[in-house]
């Protein structure tokens, strides 16, 4: 803590917003990346979008993969370093996809999220503003998903939703 | 009158702010559920959201369910009766399934909200902000549940959009 | 310029609120229509909804059909000309049908953009707040629109996010 949570949808410059906030703490920054390629339809889309992330950020980055124990990860960074989480959307996918209880999941998560003493950016999909998907899977997906970022947003100290790149305050 | 009209997306704590809204005003409050269970692979998923909501509100609300006469149940309130509309989406998705006029039904639904004399708040789901549906009842219903908002908000007093549980404030 | 972008949900109200901004610059009004209908099942819903934004205009707009070369018509306007763009989520779907190359076609309007020198106005939708579309095209215009929505707001001097017909401030 202090704990930021930047939501937005598909391509709408969270990740470039949320690592804007996170170097406005002295460098190391810690990068904990939850992509992970897992079907083969999308396997070439994610690896291009995760090398294009990798690109953009420089050299003061400390790279954490953490695919499944995002809160693991939290739990081995040195005191007070600064992290940019990015992003839970991915994380939950991918624990659904493992059949793990996201409610579960959340629970550890926030008790690692309040034991961190550095500054915590997290990034997360805003996912619930379409049609209901056809897809039980997917429904369940969202409603998750919606849940995480309540529990989330209610820890945070700001919350920003970003919209066409800009950030628009929430919280 | 007065009149909030509460958006928001899927699971984004729009009904919860909404109760907090209406138990602003004295008890009992009054919930109208639009809720129905209509189709075989979705009864399951709604019978627990509805057991969920009901737990969630204590014994000061009285239930009235209303899935497709919305204006009829606002109507026989009683005068000053502050009441809760969950949701309009659902009620405009049970109409649409038996085939009524959305405008037509909206109408008649605004006359009704403002001849009721005690505080109303409206949840309503936002669902136009994804990509366009491939099904072309989906696309109707979106493009209904669009129309019926704007012609909400423009009669509110308040609109809020409930994102990640927060209210933003639109009007 | 000055450049406003408009965006917004399906069925949000963002033409109409785009319309008043053009309007608060004198008359004539240059409307840019990008709306073509390209498929068997869209065609009658999008004549429809043609037939219906140009009876809502009236006599003192002038109408450019522009569904690919929207670069050329906003060259060959008259100095000065005040002008709406009704949208650029169909524009960039008739050039991505067309296999174009977003990035190229979003920098070319943006040179244009930049250089007409009368009251822009540029609606588009915001698209990608749903659920991970099933299908790849669908992916790949979610995630174009959304670079292109991120570039034009950085070159906006205001950007408006319309929900349920009211205009919340992003810029």
């Amino acid at each position: 803590m202090p704990f930021t949570l930047v939501l937005g949808g598909a391509r709408s410059g969270k990740s470039s917003h949320a690592e804007t906030l996170v170097q406005r703490a002295p460098a190391p920054w810690f990068y904990v990346a939850t992509a992970q390629a897992h079907g083969a339809e999308h396997d070439a889309e994610m690896e291009e979008r995760i090398a294009q992330h990798r690109a953009r950020r420089g050299g003061d980055w400390v790279t954490i993969e953490a695919p499944h124990d995002l809160a693991g990860a939290l739990g081995a960074l040195p005191s007070g370093a600064p992290v940019l989480i990015d992003c839970l959307t991915l994380w939950l996918s991918n624990r659904m996809l493992a059949d793990a209880d996201p409610d579960l999941d959340s629970a550890i998560l926030e008790a690692e999220l309040l034991a961190h003493d550095g500054p915590v950016v997290a990034v997360s999909n805003e996912v619930g503003l379409g049609i209901v998907p056809d897809n039980a899977l997917a429904r369940r997906f969202r409603d998750a998903q919606g849940r995480l970022n309540q529990r989330l947003a209610a820890l945070a100290d700001e919350v920003a939703l970003v919209v066409a790149g800009i950030p628009v305050k929430v919280k």
